[in-house]
């Protein structure tokens, strides 16, 4: 949770810089307020808990009331917590709150239609390293609240060998045995290819994933079919909400798509504060 | 810039971790390599100068070309950037330099198209507070760099009087003369509201800025009448490009829209590395 | 508050270092103490919360109770605040509690002095940027605490047009211009002139505010005249307590004055700690 | 030197926040400029590297060069530093620069007549821990730069053992064993005593400082008579400059005053930029 | 690289602290020295360039010549490094650098009489999380320059169900299949058993790696029978230089040892510096 | 307990990274648990607030009662805490708490054995500056713990004068001097010397300390006599338990060695959790 405190922080601090000079000046700091945030569409809410903590940043006495849970569907119109607490805490905070709210709701709404469009076929929907920089957390995070999966959080968490380690290494083989002799057990190694001859030399080095990138439908079968779960497949470039159940049923195990994060787009809250 | 420096190094981190183990195993560190990052779809280039900081915290000694400016019109498939560094340097920061790029750009190619739609109308589009936490300063930057203007950057550098505070103040003159012996004597006063008796009774109040909020353009166009240039005019609320001429051609001086940050989404660069 | 926080652990930091060697090795860590900070001289009193958390942040359950709140007159020998908690905690701050209550009350102090010579008189008497490094915020507060006003906070608050940045621009009018496209709309422009050309100028331009820099009285009267209203008048350079009445009798909106943070000296406050 | 960077940092940061409005809008970042830093009285000049620094941080290219060395006397009128580089960084870096140089010449300047008044006098007139929070450091260097000698940097560096550490240890004996068996054999200990009977005590406890605390000329000669070279004497309280020689005279060892970084007052430079 | 360089910061904050009294008071900055790191014993040498950083970060034009690179075997007496600098850097730096080089050689040379133990057998030695807190990828760096292999970094890049969490989900094939669709699908997934029941559910449960944690021998090679190939086989616990080769030959994957950090000691280096 | 706090949140950071992805995924964040921490080899016990600060930080609710002090000696098996909480707490903090209490005890077990061996000989026995980077306070810490004393902290608070500062200032005398004019008078003054000569020179310049560096035992004997009380004699260099006891016979004050600490061996603690 430190990184996302941290961001927290610097949220509240590029807001407020030197101070609210709106309400520092015209609220005295003991008066109360309470506030609704509320859906203006509807969307599946996620960073319930992220909202509290800018408020409690604010107040740490503040009474946050959430009326779902992250994952829930939320309707317009629908109430979606109750705050308490100091009228400052809640006007110099709002706006913060508010923001995160609206990206990582954004992102699980749009994640969730990808999702039950692919009803309950067999394969992992999975996002990618195409995220906000420093919202790498709280975006995957929302991927898991849309319903879908994780890919490696980032660099250093899983090994996707790619045509440039291929190249340097001189070819797949080298390059898989070369870097299994220096990770640790626990990783999985995954290989790039993007031709039918790269999925054949991938498996010859015994690797554990096979991306297919960029492939056609048809290639990718005969991949899949070539491939005989001898290793995990994962397809990745040009998925959309369109071609999503085409892939699936191809048989791949892995579908990566860029747009669960990279083309979400804020869904719409706002707050109602009384004194 | 130091708020900038920052986010960088909180975006390499979160994606480095301990360290890029597919790369920092298989490519040599002295492994020199070009790239060149290219756009994939017609765009408004924004964050030229912040990719290039990506690549010289990984590899101080990068020679970074670009081949456009911030703010250029660039064609799907120009290249927008050459790159000559270390190998490692290149495979680490890609993905880095290209999410801030992508949604700067983003910002930038979806502001220009508000600008350009307003053409040269004698009115001032500005942003809201609507922006990612954390890219506060960027975002804005792509704003300016898409060719409209800043609202506040935050809660610091301007006084925005709302509802909340006038209720607690006990109405809108109250407010107005407490805070005008509160702030500095550079700070212009703005007061939102909702409807023709506030705008009178801010008018009153001898303020600087009077901000309509959610009015229809009838509404507006009475109170522009009716403040007649005692006071700037901002609307807020609803505006979307297709309503923006309408509101720009009643007269007022701001608007003030949401979406320029908030609606906006990536677009697509991608990076070519060769060895 | 942030910063006055990160100030507040720096103060701590440099006195204490890797620890109180006389105090951590002689006080057991739960004998109980109380103290008393009294004046030592007729003072402002400023800076009791900050002295406070001075106290918290060695003992968070330290109870601290002020005679008097900032901004009040305290006379030679009077307690001003009465301090329970560990002795431990009594003996570690009390030097930088002192430090801190100190410097802010000097200004205080001092800042009042000017504010009582002026009266009721109507102008507004302002500090400047001439601040202790790492005190800008605290030093503010203490000259509102004072009874007088706050320029602006620092480079990003306020737009000041120089001699430097006019000479660049080619001219008044054309730095005008270009700030007024450049910063947001609830930002108020000042020129600085040291002549009444430059007053001229600047009124042409339809600058918000003009700073009279280093004129002598009568070239004040003759540019107060001439502006007639059309800006904010502000003189600078050369106040002091003794001409600040003839320059506010002038007609001037805004006096400001360096010393008011600079000039100030430390007042003498001690504490008594008994076990 | 880590602490001082350190306080550049919060420095610059408090007062260029967000941007500098006026200069980043108004001055092409490619223009060069050259400024002279000026003495508007007659001071001894501290803080010379430590502006250097400021203007380091904003351009690191600059081109500084100062004309005297810390611990010079400078004439009113006198050019102390001559300066090129960017014009930004000079405009930006100005005040900064000057708030740093004011304050440490002004301690350099009043400390140094206190060490011209005690003449060749044998005593080492020393600062206290007085001293403006996040300042010690560099308060410390300036009372040195001024010609006297520091007392310990804080709580970590030196025993002081006073009133309330000897009545919960049940007296000075017991307090100065206990310390003794605590703290690294380089630590003299010092005991603050404020009358003839604490004299003879700590004599016995074989201290190794005596500090007689606000006595008045007559114990303070009975008191050295008595000691006679056993223990180091240090007189505390109500020091000024001219009662030093006195105390001098008397035979004491070590005088310490808080004055000399308390009621130092900043002198007046300024700086003179061209395009 | 980052949080190495913030423990070498660290490092040289806690030792120099508010400065080297003794250097910055008796050696003036530009004297220049030349210095030599010397083996005092048979070692093999690890951490060369966080020594060169140490040095860096006091004298950035520094010369630093290393004679060996990590891995490499020194003898008694042999010169590992010569360093070419100012004088003050050279002994400001000597202690802290030496530190790290004594423990991180410490390390590699206590693996690599391990690894030398076991000679060719096909099996994988690897560390475990018991490293100095602040040191994880120090200490992990050592163990590889040792010859060895790396466990998990930490808690964060690898699954490894232990006791309590299977009993909390109710069996090892619960806690497995719950962990699968939680985790990246580059993750294999760990349990750790203790005795031949355990290993049969681990099998059932489809896990990638198990660890045998504390079995006598015998034990050992009924599971690995038992297994035959399905997992990997990793042996924990008791493991010692003497009965390695026991293990390696019963045919388990990995032995994991925490003595490889726990129990290394530092090797002795020292610096012979002339001016 | 700043940078010990510091150094706490970085062991965490390193261990948990972006989080414990066994626990996080399988133990519900309000499953209770409680554990005991067990003593596996006879020991000192050190760092028991430390390890509880740990817990403290993952679960600030923790219930921590510890069974010993720092400081007593503990038997094989004995229980050394017992800790009720939350579960995720417990399973995440206790790798990293006993990574604490290992090393600390560890140095303090050691320790001991030496300040036994010396039995109620009167002399100092204290360590050096050979401490593993990041953990100067807390090593210092665990050597009084065992009963040892402490040489200076770090840099900053003892003067010790080398060859190379005796050689660039051109004899011991002027080097004393100077040094005496630039600290503060709470600072002994210490003189490294390798032969009687030395022992000379030092005795001369009036220095408070004379560290004899790897004299044979003779050579101690005769430099002992001759300095005869005229200042503290330490010996360091070449110390082992085994000539303890004839260093302490021969009458030197002071005893300093480097292996108290870094030749101290981690010692075994572990952890048993139930649910």
């Amino acid at each position: 949770m430190n990184s996302i405190e941290q961001l927290i922080e610097i949220a509240l601090q590029e807001d407020i810089g030197s101070g609210d000079i709106t309400t520092d000046n015209l609220v005295k700091p003991d008066i109360k307020g309470h506030g609704k945030i509320i859906a203006k569409e509807q969307l599946v809410i996620a960073g319930l808990d992220i909202a509290c903590r800018v408020f409690e940043r604010l107040d740490p006495q503040i009474v946050y009331k959430p009326l779902f849970i992250d994952g829930d569907r939320v309707e317009n119109g629908e109430v979606v917590v109750e705050i308490e607490g100091k009228l400052c805490g809640l006007l110099v905070g709002e706006r913060t709150a508010l923001n995160f709210l609206q990206r990582l709701s954004g992102i699980a709404t749009y994640v969730r239609s990808y999702v039950d469009m692919l009803g309950d076929r067999d394969v992992r929907l999975v996002d990618t390293r195409k995220t906000v920089p420093g919202w790498r957390v709280l975006e995957k995070y929302a991927v898991r609240v849309g319903g879908a999966y994780n890919h490696r959080m980032g660099l250093y968490d899983g090994v996707l060998i790619k045509d440039n380690h291929i190249s340097v290494c001189g070819g797949i083989n080298k390059a898989v045995d070369n870097i299994r002799n220096s990770v640790s057990h626990f990783m999985k190694i995954e290989v790039e290819v993007s031709d039918l001859d790269g999925v054949r030399e991938a498996i010859d080095s015994g690797v554990d994933i096979i991306m297919l990138d960029n492939m056609d439908i048809k290639q990718i079968k005969e991949a899949v079919e070539f491939i005989n779960g001898k290793a995990l497949v994962e397809v990745s470039g040009g998925i959309t909400i369109d071609n999503l159940n085409h892939l699936a049923d191809v048989g791949v195990d892995i579908i990566s798509s860029g747009a669960l994060t990279h083309h979400a787009q804020s869904v719409d809250l706002s707050m109602r504060i009384d004194v």
